[in-house]
This record gives C-alpha cells, structure tokens and sequence, in this order.
C-alpha cells in the first residue's frame, strides 16, 4: 500500500458496515460445508494492516469458527460482542458470553467456535501473519501450510495435497 | 512459555476481570503525566500471547491514550466497546462510538485517542510486536526506539537518551 494509498482511507467506520469477505472459506471440500454459516469482516485490511487481520465474525445458529485446529506460529485472540458460542477445545467445551475473551498461542490447544444457539454469535477474531506458519487437525485428515505467497495450502495428513 | 504453562491457563475469561497492568506507562517525563488516567488490562498476554498484544483500555474523562505519535514497522487498530473517544490525527478529529473501529497502518498518520467526555471510555487495542519498530512523535520532543529485548527507549529528536 503507497503512502497516498494510506491517506485516503477512512479514518474510522462502523465494523458491521464493512463489507463481508466474498470467499466464504479457504478449506477444501469436505470441510468447507461444514463453516457454512460463517461470515467474516475484514476490519484489519480495510485499513491496510498488513501484520495482523481482525476480523468481525458472525456465526449463524449451528455455525462453527473453523475446524478444530492449533498453529504452530501465530496467536489468535477472539472477543465477544453478541451471543453465546461455544469454545470448543481438545479436553472441553466453555459457553462463552459477551464481554469474555480467550486466547490461543502457538503450539497450544487445538480449538473452535461453534455456535449452538439459536441466535447468532458475533466477535473479533484477531491472527497474525507470521511466516512459515502450519495449521494443525486433530480431528480431521488435514493439515495447512502457508506457502512463501502468504496463501495456506491443504494437505492430507500422509502428505497428498487436496 | 513451556507445554505445561500454556495448559494450565484458563480457557476463556471475563475481559473486565482481567488485572490491570501496574506500571501506568513507558514514556518518561514530562509525557508520562498526560496520560494519566489511562488503564490497560493485557487481555492477550494474560492468555502468553507473543506475537501482537490486546489491551483493554480505559480512558477516564479527560485521559489519552498515546502522544500522538506513528509507528514505523507496527499496526494497530482499536475497537470501540463503551463511550466516545475522539480519534486524533495530524489532520483532524472524528468522534467514536460503540462498535466503531480503526486502523493505523505502520508509517500512516499519527494519531491517538483522546476522552473529552464526561464519562469513561472502554476499548480493545491491538498492536503486534514486529521488531526494530521506531515510535515517531510530531508534536513532541520524543523519539522511540525498540531495543533488541524488546524494550521501549526514548530519546530527544536530536538523539539525546531520556
């Protein structure tokens, strides 16, 4: 982004005026259908934040935040402003509330959001974009490298890309 | 942060309920008093966050956030969860509210947040913790420069060590 780039954005806006992401999901099939419900704000790169993205999340009744996973390299951080999802970790399960926060640093607990109420679930969702990053499923036969273009590549977990 | 450690944090907390940091600030004097009545909860390194830090930041009336100052390498962004800041830049003022957010990419405006209302201001603040960041300040006799443990050191602007 040019320096002229940066003057001309917005200095503040409504989050939920934001446009909502067009591609619902990086994951392959079979694990794209199971984030339908998800929509994500791009808050961070609306601004032109390149380190880390936050985003305003929202999940609808019976939606889930991604697939059980941990990174190996990146934090994430999650806030909620609306609803009640459920954190979702290896040895348990949290009903979370507004107000309530979590934190997931690399190498920790594999974990998800999954909303099962009847209500819709909204949070930021905050990750950074440290290099050379994987994502790591224990539930599923799946595992994500972030290739050298900052795009996450899928593979099976015997090493066969999806 | 060892296995260990990271396993016996809680999964997900209340963001108010958070301790709050102790040291009120890293600026040296005269700058640290103009901060006064500015309090940050590290929500993200309550959780060993490493890579960006979330703050739950209160500002009571009268108080900023910052100098206004830029970063050099760093973004940032705020989200906005109770009362009306005012966001102030180099080249204007715009009123916040609940659910309103922004973005500074590193070497874009400087600015900070300023509480010139009569009740307390409530906001998440991310950064991240990219290395050999510089704080630069337009309106003051300052400079930052982050040491190789990362640690914040100030100096004049004609380099002179606060």
């Amino acid at each position: 982004m040019t320096t002229d780039e940066k003057e001309s954005l917005p200095r503040a806006i409504q989050a939920k005026a934001a446009p909502a992401r067009q591609r619902p999901s990086n994951y392959p099939e079979p694990f794209a259908a199971r984030i339908a419900g998800r929509e994500k704000k791009a808050l961070g790169d609306f601004f032109g934040l390149a380190n880390f993205g936050v985003n305003l999340t929202r999940l609808a009744p019976g939606a889930q935040s991604a697939l059980l996973h941990r990174h190996s390299r990146q934090d994430e951080f999650v806030y909620i402003l609306e609803g009640a999802p459920t954190l979702v970790t290896e040895t348990g399960a949290v009903a979370l509330a507004p107000g309530m926060c979590a934190g997931f640093p690399a190498g920790g607990e594999a974990h998800c959001l999954v909303n099962k109420t009847d209500t819709d679930a909204l949070y930021l969702e905050i990750g950074d974009r440290t290099p050379g990053d994987r994502g790591a499923y224990p539930a599923d036969d799946l595992e994500a490298r972030l290739d050298a273009e900052g795009r996450w590549r899928f593979f099976h977990k015997d090493g066969r890309l999806y």
